[in-house]
């Protein structure tokens, strides 16, 4: 079982990609793809699709972890999140890949114990499983964060 | 100049293709994209894609034209219509389309001169021009709609 957490935006994506093998997980890679602000939202959305596919492809991962989407009060913000996101489902339809979706609440219980856990919480559980310095960005966490809670949800449990 | 004029949603995609050479207008084809209600989302996203690619390579489109998103009180609705749009963005970047969009007023106004307009004067227009009957179901005739307003917009103006 080979999943791929994704924070998805349109100026920057987190990602995190985990193995799980005999009970153990290991963090294949993790980053942030940096969308070049100057592209148009038609060359943005066909960077994200490349770079997530590439991925997947090379990784060979089998399941995808997303956070369910909280409604923002921007409309034009929110349709763009709507973008990004067909263009995940779209992946997962062409590389068969099981879909898991968390509520923000969900991702801070898997973790943490509890639902209304800080960020701050939720990163240090993070960075003291996989023995890493806390991502610079916080779209990089909760994508280390979603792709736990998939491999924990979907799979037989099991600890690093 | 091929254009497609799409009016998407997860459920049905109304999609119509016309062609101008030397100042005329030929309608190529048209219709509504029925994606199988029992299917899941993500695959409902991978059909709508593969109709659409297909359907763009086969007759050779070189534009795409939209109708700009109104905002939904549903936001699962909105984020749905998000969704098949960013798919519409992906096709845009990996065939090199040059993509239009136009809000329902700007539609309405291209087709019978008045951005209140309804929607049967909009088909009565539209049934003329192309000596068709009315279609059934509205989302092909706004494809109809937009992709005219796609042909008059970006290129030299001139009549069917």
């Amino acid at each position: 079982m080979i999943i791929m957490g994704v924070d998805p935006g349109t100026r920057y994506a987190g990602y995190a990609i985990l193995k799980k093998e005999k009970q153990k997980t290991f963090l294949l890679e993790y980053g942030c793809l940096d969308i070049h602000k100057k592209k148009s939202l038609v060359n943005k959305i066909g960077a994200i699709y490349e770079f997530i596919s590439d991925k997947i492809r090379n990784l060979e991962v089998t399941h995808l972890a997303l956070e369910t989407p909280f409604f923002y009060k921007n409309a034009s913000t929110f349709l763009k999140l709507g973008y990004v996101r067909g263009i995940l489902y779209l992946i997962a339809d062409q590389n068969d890949l099981i879909l898991s979706e968390f509520s923000p609440s969900e991702v801070k219980k898997g973790l943490t114990g509890h639902g209304s856990a800080s960020k701050e919480q939720v990163a240090k559980v993070v960075t003291r499983l996989f023995r890493i310095k806390t991502p610079q960005r916080d779209d990089v966490t909760d994508s280390l964060a979603i792709a736990l809670c998939g491999l924990w949800g979907i799979g037989p449990s099991g600890r690093i």
